[in-house]
């Protein structure tokens, strides 16, 4: 492991440890937004080893859950994200990335942010349509990545 | 269940109909940035109830795992957090809100963000010590919730 275990709360919340609180798949949450613009891009998830390299890279390494694998951000899709400053919550159960991103998007959609819907609020959850945001598709996903993603 | 089932990724991806991907506990990550500073104030989780309690009233509602209980946010400390807009990501098992925080802070710590520690990039992990960021703290967490968090 590369990382020390968790202390106690006042150990984990006001020391300068750096002591990620994996969960039980070994797993952190990542909020990735854009250094630029200001938005959110995008949440994934990073095990250790994805954590460790993204820090001494300052590339951005994701843990897929879906496909089960450590992967670098842009490794398929050439769109790869640069860490300009990485954060650590309270707890340490969440990490917060602003990055650069390289390329188009950081959407396998092909948007610049997987978050191009809004949810209307206020309203009855029965009835709500969401409202398409900033929801261009810059780039192909077909071409960049071939087949859909399942 | 408050929420339809997702459809086919096309569905789930492309379309205005919110059907959310709750994992195995029932949960969805919600990431809670400041719509003024802009900046990330928290993580979260949602329950069903939470996010339609959340889409219904525009105040912030959450599950706690630690506590395996719904919350309003500020329902201990008056914080409360007014929802401004609400987003949900490509696979729908993120969403994001933009709030108005009421009262001093988000973070249970008295801060106002729950991202108060730099991690540095690029040197090694075993080496690495956090570093504060804006860490002031703005309320007594004592005063306001009573005995410390555990």
């Amino acid at each position: 492991m590369r990382f020390a275990a968790p202390g106690s709360t006042e150990e984990v919340e006001e020391g300068l440890a750096l002591t990620p609180k994996f969960d039980r798949d070994g797993l952190v949450t990542c909020v990735v937004t854009d250094a630029g613009a200001g938005g959110v891009l995008m949440v994934a998830h990073m095990n250790a080893e994805a954590l460790a390299r993204t820090i001494e890279s300052g590339e951005a390494w994701y843990y897929s859950r879906s496909r089960g694998k450590l992967w670098r951000k842009g490794e398929s899709s050439g769109h790869s994200q640069r860490v300009v400053e990485m954060r650590i919550d309270c707890d340490q159960d969440a990490v917060w990335i602003r990055v650069e991103q390289v390329g188009a998007g950081a959407c396998h959609t092909g948007r610049r942010s997987c978050f191009y819907r809004a949810v209307p609020i206020g309203g009855r959850v029965a009835d709500l349509a969401l409202e398409p945001r900033e929801g261009e598709k810059l780039f192909d996903p077909k071409a960049v990545y071939g087949e859909p993603k399942k």
